[in-house]
């Protein structure tokens, strides 16, 4: 087998064959197949595609680098939420101490952000103390204790994919069907869960633009997940706009804490509670109801469980950025577009997101949204507060945002979309 | 200006800008983008290609990496002749001085063999003594002594073409016509002469494996040169089956001296005879005959003057194989095939081409062919004799030669090919 007869197959629109797939991924793990060599490989994927018996192989040939966790032992049942990514996307924080309240086991492996999509670990890193990197004995101590674990994947999950994943972000091959599918398949299928179910973004503040792609995406991913014997299912939700009304890491803990209150956002309560009933169901709990979790305070308590459990102090004041700007409405009107992606733009340009993955980034900063799109707003109020330890970083976000917020006439034209758009599975 | 986004441009087949050439080129060529991101751009030119004017901007940057030589300061006018590679190809070493003898200067900066096709290097090694690495004064001075000079091209010389050529070779991206033309032409550009003379090869020997492609690369190269201000012209010529009747190193020097001494394969004679004109014409000397210099010879005293010149014996006896082996014709009838790819893949594994840039090759090995495609020949005549220093290697080269060599009954339809099949220029 030589890699350059692997790469000259996909590049002329050949099928790989199990055997180079095994090859190339193990090869690669071990470096004998150069950076260069993937990246010329991964670029060919990128525009010839993969079909769905090779990237089924890959998926596999990535899993099989590393280690596979077992959770046999706990006596409840997994299941694990995924999203490909969005803007002022924290469901991850109320969602895995709410679906443990009702009874299930939720080993969440999370990651960071990276361009202008937030990661769960920076958000709960806010939290003084909290731990994000725990030994796989003190993973299955704080999901016995508190039915729920949210912290980073160790280094022996996937490790061809980690590799891989890291050349991509470099070489210009990210947004690629196959290449995403099983990166987070492998991954999630390594953390050894026994359901999944995945959140599909859809619109300018996520990967996937339009819905067909994120169609294909999704039942790729649903596919991959069923073959391994990982109960799989997929919402495609809406990422036009951002969910809820904070993007940033503090603020996203904040606006989580408030749903597991029982307040919150409509937006992030819904979406919240459809991916907790998928998720219940997955795992064969459908008979308990998340709502009344949300209400009672049991959800709460498997939260301040959770983060204790990880080192945290629930009850610390979260970190506030020292400077903040008020953007207010040009004119009357409705508020008819708030853009996610230049939301999610002007969040990492005021110090929320990272350029580089070793970047540090900034706990209180990011961008409060005084209203949503469909709202009626007055001249002069407030729409957004910018926040940010770094105001001289203000010019670039609201040139970010330029575009990106509009008022139109009262009365004007609004499309108004539902935040589970469809199920797939 | 970052790498990412010069990768996404060509990804998502756009064209690239002229700042974004010459910084990836640039940038490159100091190291600041890294291996693995250019072979991604490259990949993705490989697949969605350049137009005339990013590989005139891509050429521009690749000449600009490194110096350019100046051959001002010769009385004679300066020409030169490249070609694209192939089987039993030995023009160089006859025509270079032939031209020299003719009142032209030629600096022949040539390579060395690299899979099936032979380098002009590797070959004039054969001879003891011979130096391939001149420094600039030296070249000049073997210029001004012989006429001619055959060397290879010092580090100076479009840098940027010689990484990415390297780069190429190890990520199957190097049968790409925008890649291998602006490669090519940086290299003869940079090299300062004032004339070229393109030998564009055809068939299943060469690169370029039908006549379409040719053209392509053939024009795209004219107008390179041209641009630059150096008098292109190119032919196409046949490489289905090899050039004259030996394919290795000592074994085509031999074949070259024939020629030189006013014999040699028909062929062989008539190719070198038709670059010779157009070199000479597009040096401004087209009032000289070069058969006549082949047949008084002074082409010859030009070739002894250059390789003594080069520290080389013009009269050592040259090397030879330590073993042989005879193939004979299985039946009576026509040679309807020699296949280039086969006899030059043969000729590789006895020991005449490397497979690494740092293994050397064996002088003496090689393949003899005693019958030429339209040949009657008769059952047990031998038909190719094979050369090697490691005769164990002579099953694998009998296999590179399964199905290229076939004999067909008297009278079997054979489709013969002119050896210059089209000029472009």
């Amino acid at each position: 087998m030589d890699v350059i007869s692997v790469i000259r197959t996909k590049r002329d629109r050949g099928e790989l064959t199990g055997e180079q797939i095994d090859w190339v991924i193990d090869a690669y793990t071990r470096g004998e197949v150069a950076h260069e060599q993937m990246s010329s490989l991964a670029m060919a994927i990128f525009l010839n595609g993969m079909n769905r018996t090779e990237i089924a192989r890959w998926t596999a040939a990535m899993i099989a680098s590393g280690e596979r966790m077992d959770f046999s032992a706990l006596t409840r049942p997994t299941t694990d939420k995924h999203s490909t990514g969005g803007v002022g996307d924290k469901i991850t924080l109320p969602l895995a101490p709410l679906v443990a309240a009702c009874g299930a086991a939720v080993p969440q492996l999370s990651g960071r952000g990276l361009g202008h999509t937030g990661g769960t670990l920076d958000k709960l890193e806010s939290l003084p103390g909290w731990r994000a990197h725990l030994s796989n004995t003190e993973m299955l101590d704080v999901l016995r204790s508190a039915g729920a674990v949210i912290c980073a994947a160790g280094d022996g999950l996937a490790p061809a994919d980690k590799k891989l994943y890291a050349l991509r972000d470099v070489t210009g091959t990210v947004e690629s069907i196959p290449l995403i599918a099983s990166s987070i398949m492998s991954k999630k299928i390594a953390e050894g869960t026994g359901s999944l179910v995945l959140d599909v973004k859809v619109g300018s503040g996520a990967f996937m633009k339009n819905l067909d792609d994120a169609r294909e995406l999704a039942a790729t991913m649903v596919e991959l997940g069923t073959d391994h014997g990982v109960r799989t299912t997929a919402l495609l939700t809406d990422m036009a706009t951002p969910l809820g009304r904070t993007v940033g890491n503090a603020l996203e803990v904040r606006e989580s804490v408030e749903v597991l209150a029982g307040g919150g956002p409509a937006d992030v309560v819904e979406l919240t509670l459809a991916l907790a009933r998928e998720m219940l169901d997955a795992a064969g709990l459908k008979d308990t109801d998340p709502a009344k979790a949300l209400a009672d305070g049991t959800a709460m308590d498997h939260w301040r469980r959770m983060i204790t459990a990880q080192g945290g102090d629930p009850d610390a004041p979260l970190p506030v950025a020292r400077g903040q700007h008020v953007i207010t409405a040009p004119s009357s009107g409705v508020l008819t577009t708030l853009d996610a992606y230049a939301i999610g733009l002007a969040a990492w340009r005021l110090g929320a997101g990272r350029a580089r993955k070793e970047d540090p980034v900034q706990a209180g900063a990011g961008v409060e949204l005084h209203a949503k799109p469909g709202d009626a707003v007055v001249a002069g109020q407030p729409l957004l507060t910018l926040h940010t330890d770094t105001p001289e970083k203000i010019p670039y976000a609201v040139e970010a945002l330029e575009g990106g917020v509009v008022v139109g006439a009262a009365g004007a034209g609004f499309a108004a979309s539902p935040v589970v758009l469809e199920r797939i599975g």
